[in-house]
């Protein structure tokens, strides 16, 4: 396969372990390249429009490959990471999430002169700021009403609530309802399903078009099954994988594309080794999970605890490995970790193709 | 108090909670000026060299106001963060951390021909490292011991494999053995400077001089006793605090200088406030707590979730606060979140007085 987006990056002859130096965060392209295949499949077998989240990787180069792989559009959570993405050229944009305040409404509406853009609400209050930004616009701004898939954040907890807002936007000049999101739990995207089934049902008799029916989530992306009830899938973490989605059982260590490489500085016990990449590496994601992510080639390895710059790893003594040895560690959560650093190093098997900024990372709001 | 190495930023008359967009980590200056006279003190008082851990802030600023009050040098536990801080004319550097690799020892070795420098080891791997790299030295690398503070981390784990690596580092042309680096798991000051005792003896008999005993740690700050065997203390959060030394009892709400300013985005419940900072301002580190962080104002108020971009926070229905209200989160670990963003917004009260870049934060190696 080949991904005109990534054909930038060229294989080099360095053999990445050999020559990066630690804590590196490294992302395989052949395993991106795979996975991104996985997702555009499971949609297109579904019939579902795919719009992948760019939060996972933060990088318009990533972004491009999705849309070369027949994404509809992207998904992003906050406006300053659209931003980069629609001026590296991404044309449609999902921003799933309430935007709230005059500073960040006025970079909405000015986003939507640029592309084609969709928001969501859960309030009243939401949809009015919405309206006071979008009354004289051209172009009318999408709006989805967000429903709450069980994680306990935000979205509208009934079918009530949520066409009570699918109301009000239908009635803001400068809206346009488009339909309803939600973003299910793990082992909810049935449940979430028959959430958007019934708003839907609501909608037809209430006299209101609900076209996007949109869901999402890698860890059950596998399970969602063709439906007249959804429209469009949002994953992020698909094109990277993790442990997470390993224990979930949604993929396998080798689809794991994201890995940390760390240098083994103290071997303090027979039984432990403690490695130079921390939470500022790995991060103190836990996931419902215990320990800090699959140390590979070692399965028995235990990631204890993690210091700020310090892996605390428990090993059987004869696996144990020595002070100068490099381990490659599998975080438990992708995303967090992109976020945490300035650029990723991209290779394909054991050659390193080159490095790309996070661009997207520390913009903020 | 004057600290003129933070009369750079002047107070402006702009309200920092109405102008500043969210999320945004807010350090109050006022509180830091008290922190850093308090940690000062402390170590005056002790009879100590005061060497703060540069770690939590990353701003070359603020280590030079620690210098401007007394430290004897500044504690890293990165090469590349001891550079940033170099760069900016810091003179005198503990790396508090074993250097492994031949990169990292390239680098080192060249920082030590620019300042008063010292490493440490816990191995002998780590050692013959060090000799290999300052073997032709102009100058000797100072190198402590460190010892194993009860956090099962680094550190030699007994006094007799302290004392075999110290007699490796004495032995070593380029080196120069210093004495010994301990840092206490929280409430265990007191064993931490029997073992540095133990070592100290140790030495006596051994005809070695220990000139340094280096212990640390904010949590026990205020409870470290002037004492013989300790000559240097490391504290690094004193300059911001957190909820982790709240709870522990080290400080109180209005010692902590960090915040993350949020705004609530959805209100699902009359339970349930969700805010614009999750785990992407505020990690998810717990420290060993339960829950994300003290929100100011609302003593009851619980942080008991975060996703990337969202904190889910329960209030009693009276309390809870509306769509479009800012909050400000203390952290339960100040330092990580200054990892995470790329400018801190420093204030005075209400008052704004100027962003400063993190400049040693993605540094990585």
């Amino acid at each position: 396969m080949v991904i005109k987006a990534l054909s930038q990056l060229i294989a080099t002859p360095q053999k990445w372990r050999d020559v990066l130096d630690t804590p590196a965060v490294v992302v395989d392209l052949d395993v991106v390249e795979k996975n991104l295949q996985r997702g555009a499949d499971v949609a297109r077998a579904n019939g579902l429009e795919f719009r992948p989240h760019i939060k996972t990787h933060k990088i318009p180069m990533l972004a491009k490959a999705q849309m070369e792989l027949g994404a509809v559009g992207i998904t992003a959570q906050k406006i300053s990471e659209a931003e980069v993405m629609v001026d590296a050229g991404i044309t449609d944009v999902l921003i799933s999430y309430n935007i709230v305040g005059d500073q960040k409404l006025r970079r909405l509406r000015s986003l939507s002169e640029r592309v084609k853009l969709r928001t969501v609400a859960d309030h009243k209050t939401v949809v009015s700021g919405l309206a006071e930004h979008f009354h004289d616009a051209k172009t009318e701004c999408g709006v989805l009403v967000e429903l709450d898939g069980g994680l306990n954040r935000c979205g509208a907890t009934t079918a009530d609530v949520a066409m009570e807002v699918a109301h009000e936007i239908d009635a803001a000049q400068g809206l346009r309802f488009d339909g309803f999101m939600i973003y299910p739990a793990p082992n909810k995207w049935k449940q979430a399903q028959n959430f958007l089934a019934e708003c839907k049902l609501r909608c037809t008799q209430e006299g209101l078009s609900a076209r996007v029916l949109s869901t999402g989530g890698t860890p059950d992306m596998l399970n969602v099954a063709a439906d007249d009830n959804v429209t469009e899938y949002r994953a992020g973490s698909y094109i990277y994988n993790d442990r997470s989605l390993v224990e979930f059982g949604t993929v396998s260590e080798a689809d794991c594309a994201l890995s940390v490489l760390a240098t083994v500085v103290s071997t303090p016990t027979e039984h432990r080794a403690v490695v130079d990449a921390g939470s500022k590496s790995l991060t103190s994601d836990l996931f419902g999970m215990e320990n800090f992510g699959i140390v590979k080639g070692h399965s028995k390895a235990r990631v204890f605890a993690l210091s700020e710059e310090h892996g605390h790893i428990e090993f059987s003594p004869l696996e144990r490995p020595s002070i100068g040895d490099k381990l490659e560690i599998i975080p438990n959560h992708a995303c967090v970790v992109s976020n945490l650093v300035d650029y990723i190093h991209f290779v394909r098997g054991d050659y390193l193709v080159g490095k790309q900024a996070v661009v997207a990372r520390g913009t903020v709001t």
